[in-house]
């Protein structure tokens, strides 16, 4: 497995355990809806977490971002699927973006890497 | 038709025209790519126009989410996965998007009533 | 009641009560979740509602502004804290606070003539 | 004077007063800083107005847009140079700058008839 | 002390004292009223700094984050008033402020290393 | 070459290649027009990179402001007009704008090594 993807998911899951540890109630029920809010429902999970990828990257939040490629690449979408969601994103959040884009990219190709 | 959706097209259409007789040609050409951004490509034409209502609605854009809400609408989708749209865009972006979600359930029902 | 606080809080309870109806499991979970927040823990109520309005300014949303300034006031802040608050909501998110800064400033004002 | 700049000016100074006089040390300074940053320096008014434009434009801020296109008018610029200026805030803030451009535009337009 | 917490203030440090010599009239009136905001007034020290780092927090500026927890520590606050505070800003800036939420606790586990 | 620079602009070209390697035709043209903007028109280059830098430290896109402080540079911008670009970014977006000034900071003082 690449450092790059394992890093990311150690780190997220060390600092997930202590965090929720801690017991403060208003942020565990947030972890929580976050896992239910990408169910099935009326949208099919592939839609839902392509959804949630375009959100992280308007909003430019690389940590977001590289969740949701997982998630989404794990729900079956493709390459290009993925690179139109991003597409829209740049275009609807502007240029600033692009930074953003490529480390989606470099982080993709990660976890293409890791699955071959 | 309701009057909230006829004056959003009929302002939005007004000066997009002034803006587009002007001739700046950075202007002009993202106003061409928000075009061609939308249409059927590995995605389809519903899910590319959830992808820009969920974008619109974490960056707080009223404007941006109401055109979706009708590209959305006109592209088939129902009003629960427009909810579980603006549900993950809620989540996602935090309590300060409810204001906007109350605009955009307003501008839904508009949008019905134009139907019926 | 002057207008501009009895009209925010009747379009505001009108459109929460249609979205709750609704039954998007999501959204009735946050909605349930902003209330529990600001509920007295480690840190009190007053402290809570400041921190609420804070964070508010600095995301430039008036409604969110709005509706914690009322909360702040039940809660018992004085108009000097308010205004202190609101100050480092400009420095820390800059100028362009400045227009809901003023947007605040007329809603607080709404307010005291509510009580009196 | 059209409505639309008149009114805007109206309650910007009506509030800003208030506010000032209200003896907040910081928001007293920050104002006061305004208005020292655009003052010929290295860089002449006009730039820096145009550096205030699209600022205002990419965090779309309305009123800070409103303000500053009259600012820039005022130091010179032309219609060519705002619109040069408005569209790099475009390509960099992304589509959701559009609405802002569509209400900087007719601001515009009030701004051109006031003098005429 | 702790490698994190030093790293961070050592190289704020030499930044600052660069940037401020430089003698940039508006920079160096800014960095002063972010001295001025943070004593005590109508508020107290601990209330502007839990201010201070909730408005961080919900901008995700994970620099500004670092700062004001060692202020609020400082300051005597509690690690439980600082979570109750971090959920506020997880709730109203969203499921975004997560990764921001995991640096913020690392950095506070730091900052009682440094004590110790 | 100082490594900051060198790296900084080996990533970039790496991956902006991979991403045009791609063929989405959205995010080619997106690039395309980020070209053509800061091309000399009514305004010229000098000023549109001033522009560009402004917009991209008001958005906190540490990327984007590296890459417009070296065209900045190369347009013959002296580093006062630097500062003072980035005097009015701090004070539009506020001291959240600071952790961004102080690696512009360190960036351009890298430009300047790269130059001697």
């Amino acid at each position: 497995m690449p450092n790059k993807v394992e890093e990311f998911n150690a780190y997220r899951s060390k600092m997930n355990e202590k965090i929720l540890a801690d017991n403060n109630k208003i942020i565990k029920r947030i972890f929580n809806l976050d896992t239910n809010a990408f169910m099935e429902g009326a949208l099919d999970v592939k839609t839902k977490e392509l959804l949630g990828l375009v959100a992280s990257a308007v909003l430019r939040c690389d940590d977001c971002v590289s969740y949701h490629l997982e998630s989404v690449k794990d729900a079956g979408a493709s390459k290009e699927e993925v690179m139109e969601t991003l597409g829209i994103a740049t275009l609807i959040g502007g240029t600033i973006v692009i930074p953003h884009l490529r480390r989606a990219y470099e982080y993709w190709e990660a976890l293409e890497e890791t699955d071959s």
